[in-house]
This record gives C-alpha cells, structure tokens and sequence, in this order.
C-alpha cells in the first residue's frame, strides 16, 4: 500500500463531488468531461460495460432519471498508487425518488487526463 | 495501455483456470491460497465487502453451493500493467444448477505474492 499525497487525494474528493453537485444535484451531463476520461470504461450492474465518455454521458442521463437519484455521496474506503493511476475502493450513499438510501460499493482506476485526476474504469454494484 | 509479456498472461490464465479446475469442479477451497492474494478483497453483489483470504474461502464455499455452480469460464477482456500490479477487466460465463448461463463481468486488481501473480481486489456483476 502506497499512501497517497493529500493533494492527490483533495483532488480525487473534488473529483467525487461533482457527481453529487453537476449530476445529480444539476443534471450537468458535461460534467462528465471532468469526471471520465475519454476512453473510459464503466461495468454497470445489470448491463454490458460500455466504452467511451459520450456513451458513459448517455448512460447516466438515462440511469440517474430513471432510478430518480436526488443525492450521490461518495466515500474513499482506500486508495492506492498503482503505476500511473490510482485504484480506489469506496462506496456511494445514493438517495433515490422514494427517499429510500441505496448503499453502493465500487473499485475506480483513475488516470491523469491534462493534468486531472479521473475515472478510467468505473464497476459497481449495490450490497 | 501497457501490454503485458506473454509470460504474465500465462501466469495470469493459470490463475483464472484454477477458480473452474480447482473450486467449481473439486470443491478444493484449499486452492483458493494460489488464487487470491493473504490480504485480498473482495466485493460481490448483494454482500458487503469482505477482507481477508479466509473469510474469502468461507464467501466462495456458500456461493457456489447456493447457487449450484457447475462450470466457471474466465476470460480476459483487458489487461494492463499498473505499477507493481495489473488491472485487469474480465468475463466470466457461469453454468449454473437449472443449466443456465449466467455472465458475469469483472475487474481484478492482481498483485504479486510470493512470486505468483494471484487477486488482490475483485469485484464483480452481472450483464
């Protein structure tokens, strides 16, 4: 385990947070540019993994309209320096249409893209 | 994308073979030590995360007998060097007791351990 600078991991939660404040909060779907690499890859429960960040955009207009998410909260459980990239371990507190909290867990690699720390690969699923 | 010698790939296939060859098919949850890593992770759906090889093995024997699994078919989508590990992004087809096929899609974060390349973070879903 390779502990990570704090500046590293300051940007990551900046990084996490606009899932919360552009997404969900704004329905902000170009925020996704900030969030995903270009050649990102996302392995969502109950669906192929899909390649690439304009698929990964319509995917999550799609999800977070249908599942009625009104809140995102996103926790590093660990972080890792692995090679280029970080792996993360976390979990996501998502609050959806009937006020219900669904717990979800997930692993993210992140790459630097221009200088930005962001999701490379992206899987999930709920406990 | 880094691409990793053919040799690692082997390591790695050997690896994946064993969870069919060994568990699936022998019940030898002993094997489970060439698989996973001392201090792996892992985070299946429906379940919290669980630490720890031991506490592994005991999630893998209740798992493949509930769910009556007969044959498990590893295959590597991608797989790219991260520093001292690999991320590695994969299928899985499972034949399960009714005969069915059940794919699973998965990423493994593999580490070295004792000179055997084994599974440190493991998460997984289904299509």
């Amino acid at each position: 385990m390779k502990s990570l600078p704090d500046s590293v991991l300051a940007a990551m939660r900046k990084t996490n947070e606009l899932f919360d404040s552009e997404l969900v909060k704004h329905q902000n779907f170009a925020a996704l540019d900030r969030v995903y690499t270009s050649d990102a890859s996302i392995l969502p429960p109950g669906a192929p993994m899909i390649e690439g960040r304009d698929q990964i955009k319509a995917f999550w207009k799609q999800a977070i309209a249908s599942m009625g998410v009104t809140s995102a909260k996103l926790a590093t459980v660990s972080a890792e320096a692995a090679g280029d990239g970080i792996l993360e371990i976390g979990k996501a507190d998502l609050t959806v249409g009937d006020g219900q909290t669904v717990t979800v867990k997930y692993v993210v690699y992140w790459k630097q893209e221009n200088g930005t720390w962001k999701w490379h690969v992206d899987i999930w699923n709920t406990n």
